[in-house]
């Protein structure tokens, strides 16, 4: 399988370049027409940590309690198939990774499990798969970073990732955590970082100079509602929306709250009209807004403060790791090797 | 050279390895009388950040300018010896690292440039090699985690380590920050991330039930007077002495604010009692109050908001790195390999 480039990339002007997972990036999306970029023009007022950001969102448990141990099972997820419906192939041999799978099956099928079980998934040869669950927001650059490696490494590594849309502001909320630029000197820092980061691991994303007031200005409910509404429809779109999103509020610095800007990022992703604005009369229905609840609710229970916060259910427990600079650490947690942010892919045997 | 192994290892019961910088343990500690282990029996009250930290340390300049760009020359340091004296020999071609260099010179030459200049070192070959600086306090346990990798990386990438002992206190106060265990939800985070980050990165730090009042209930102030008093006198004690105090507070959990405790960790470090007496005598005179106090101000003129604090001077210009979680891109920046968290040394060629 050749590597995919996406067809909105940076110009050749623009570094750093840009390293997509390479598989699922729907072939809708390469014949999307370019859509052109429209200034950031949100009226919303820049706003302290709160009330902007929550919109209707209320979380059913404002304190819960203390992560799981033992048991990875999700609460209050609504029925989903088991994991055993759970069609990985096996891995090729001396990989030690998924390899070509992500290439080989749908993502929508690879995905029908819905929220990770106890434990770890298992592959059709009886192999056993670590389930890792990323639960990111698109307003968080460091979730981006976490997502695009992680999309790397499930071809590489013998895991099996669930991308959990959620909800950032529910946790912050619910944790009293506040975002960590509010320090002065951490905001100055974390912007050089981000920048430094962004360019090691081959993501796009680009500071401007309003990043923060962008950030407190901007609340994603109604974008995670839209991507939680993908997921529970046509979930293989599930990765290159996210991605898209990412793309649209922090390469290209415009909006992703009003319903326009949303139908733009969910073109670019390769969605039908039909189906955009399905999905965007499906954000206003408490399927929907419980949905996010419920996936926001099971990273609190899983310790989360914030995002990216990835959960690995490995010998029977949940291992959570906040940030994206906790990968190499998790891979020496479930016996993989760490090679960098931007892992060669090895060839799927076809 | 053979890999020295510490006195005062875990027993083989106790995980993880314990993997120190290869060189620099003094001869010394090696053949020190072993210091029976007290309970801790601190009497000092849990403080919020402030006051218990702080004991007299004042800085000179509560809101430091911002981090000084194009320049990587400290401020208001005690005259010492160009860059130019630093007589640091050429590594081995092809190792693209200091090779041998910390066995075959003694650490009171390599450190006795005192801050960092601009730029970089110079090998004697002409060969630059790449100034880090490491602000670090020995209440930090990320510090130790950066100190030993670094300490590790000294021997492998071609860069001059300084080790530079600052008071994380003054950095706190002075920039407004918390301890992010502060918020509830991250301190019970952190106490398995160090521990994991502690495993995987082969430093014997482990966590006591009451760490968090441990942590604010104890001022390092005095630890940091006496390891500055160090560095003015015989720095070839520097690294030695800086990890025998984390030692004491953070694997063995002791005290390290009180005079008497401060002596035994300069035995287990091999001071010679007079050299201990002559430094806890030092600790309380102007010239190293005032060196603590200008370490700390450079920290906080490069952007330091906490510890570690990695300071890389690269093309001119100072690049701040904050954390133990940034040495993989602090390689990727001054063009050397991560080799994980326990790299190993290459070989002297003697």
């Amino acid at each position: 399988m050749q590597f995919l480039r996406h067809p909105r990339l940076p110009s050749p002007a623009e570094p750093p370049s840009w390293s997509p997972s390479p598989t699922r990036i729907c072939p809708a999306a390469l014949a999307a027409p370019q859509f052109p970029r429209k200034l950031f023009t949100s009226t919303a007022p820049a706003a302290s940590c709160g009330s902007a950001w929550l919109g209707d969102f209320t979380l059913n448990s404002a304190a819960p309690p203390a992560p799981p141990r033992g048991s990875g099972a999700p609460a209050r997820r609504p029925p989903a198939a088991p994991l055993g419906a759970h069609t990985v192939t096996q891995p090729p041999p001396g990989l030690g990774g998924a390899g070509s799978v992500g290439a080989l099956q749908p993502a929508a099928e690879r995905r029908a499990g819905g929220g990770a079980g106890a434990g770890a998934g298992r592959a059709r040869g009886g192999m056993a798969r670590t389930v890792v669950e990323l639960f990111y927001d698109v307003v968080s650059p460091y979730s981006w970073l976490g997502f695009e490696v992680l999309c790397r490494y499930q071809h590489v590594w013998n895991i099996d990732l669930r991308l959990r849309p959620a909800f950032l502001g529910g946790i912050m909320q619910a944790t009293g955590n506040k975002p960590p630029a509010m320090l002065p000197r951490r905001g100055e820092y974390m912007l050089k970082d981000i920048k430094r980061m962004a360019k090691y691991y081959q993501v796009p994303v680009k500071i401007s100079e309003d990043v923060f007031r962008r950030i407190l200005g901007t609340s994603s409910l109604q974008a995670m509602r839209f991507i939680t509404a993908i997921d529970m429809t046509e979930p293989r779109y599930l990765e290159p929306l996210s991605r898209e999103f990412w793309m649209r509020f922090w390469s290209q610095h415009e909006d992703i709250s009003q319903p326009d800007n949303i139908l733009t990022v969910a073109r670019q992703a390769g969605l039908t009209s039909e189906l955009s604005q399905k999905l965007l009369e499906m954000i206003s229905t408490p399927a929907v807004k419980n949905r996010l609840k419920e996936t926001t609710e099971e990273a609190l229970k899983y310790g989360a403060f914030g995002m990216p916060a990835v959960v690995a259910h490995f010998h029977g427990e949940p291992h959570l790791f906040f940030g994206s600079d906790r990968l190499e650490l998790l891979g020496s947690i479930i016996g993989e090797k760490w090679l960098g942010p931007v892992p060669s892919v090895p060839s799927p045997k076809m």
